[in-house]
């Protein structure tokens, strides 16, 4: 029976600035029944890893949550209202910049990780000398859509494996040559993951386990389409 | 243990045309030893269900593939090479208007169902007469997106549960009110489903156990953003 699960890691503790995620993690596992296994996917909401790299600033008013939104934006696409549709100096276009106040202290907000797929990788290395297993690390995030209604959890970082399923070029059921089929299996997984975490369950990290991944060394940033290619700028 | 299991369904077999696709899940399931349990959702990949309804075309040469591409569309919004970005009479926003070559017998396309919604509906009524058990059901396709590379699984109907799970308004881990968090967990729940689906592997079907869902009556279709909404048409 093909199947994949996505197990919630309880017990992350409140992270705070020079705290290493990959403790807290392996603290959470060793008192829970759950064991880290060859062949498993971690994901980590993103916000762990900026509170951990101190990515925190105060935005007690509107003026100094709209200053930290300019700061954190490369170039501004859209507003409407409060909302501000942003490029970050990373490339990643989203709602304020990727500037949250949501589960966070109040007067505070949370910016994104300088670059979150270093911090992807410095997790993942932590893990690896820990335990001896290698486990790819996603760190993930909230995004709107153009389009569509509602947000989906996204990869913003990776390590440790490839980001896109690539079908191009190979049969499909039919023993036909598959056209364009680029899977953002990372994505996907983002997504998955967001199943057990919840928005105001407080669990940050998630296993999830049966996936079919192949080892890479891909970056999440790469996913963002270069704006040459990009139809919708 | 919080955690979610994504079950592929195995031994579907080829859809023709005027096949139940409720009654090929029931028999794919007795020969398997996976049980139907109450909390349960399915999702459906879109391509048995339009071949099921005899919504599939010849697409021998490019012209005719063209021409269908052509008769899906309400409106061309983008097109670069042989890629066409259109909006389909549906209101969906994607490539070639949903009409797909890959997984299809040589010289015919699929063309999206005429409404998935009410296909999910039915495929839901017919499962719940034979069941006693309603599980809801989420039909799903491949849709690429503006500024990220790769391509995901998203819901194009459903039937039986909400669409969004709105934390809006309600508390968040730290007892702040949430800013404005609409998950499209349809989704994300048809992006986890694709991770075992996978899109060389002929599994069209899968179980989502595990996952906290809505009961209500939302439609897929209305997580089309209204282009009053939307700032990036």
């Amino acid at each position: 029976m093909k199947s994949i699960e996505v197990i919630a890691v309880p017990g992350i503790p409140e992270i705070e600035p020079g705290d290493q995620i990959a403790d807290s993690i392996l603290q959470a596992l060793e008192q829970s029944p759950i064991e880290l296994t060859r062949g498993d996917l971690l994901v980590v909401t993103h916000k762990i890893v900026s509170k951990a790299e101190g990515r925190v600033v105060d935005s007690g008013d509107d003026a100094t949550y709209r200053a930290a939104v300019e700061e954190e934006a490369q170039a501004i696409l859209r507003r409407r209202g409060d909302l501000t549709i942003a490029r970050t100096h990373h490339g990643f276009i989203c709602a304020n910049a990727g500037v949250d106040r949501s589960n966070v202290p109040s007067g505070r907000a949370v910016l994104l990780p300088l670059n979150p797929d270093r911090s992807a990788h410095s997790i993942r290395m932590q893990l690896r000398r820990a335990t001896g297993i290698d486990v790819p690390v996603i760190i993930s995030d909230t995004f709107g859509r153009p389009w569509r209604r509602g947000q989906t959890d996204i990869a913003i970082g990776v390590s440790g494996m490839e980001a896109i399923a690539d079908f191009k070029g190979k049969p499909d059921g039919n023993g036909r040559i598959m056209e364009a089929t680029e899977i953002a299996i990372i994505d996907e997984i983002a997504s998955a993951a967001d199943l057990v975490m919840g928005k105001a369950d407080h669990i940050p990290v998630a296993i999830v386990r049966g996936v079919a991944w192949e080892p890479g060394e891909a970056r999440a940033i790469d996913l963002v389409r270069p704006p040459g290619e990009d139809l919708f700028r």
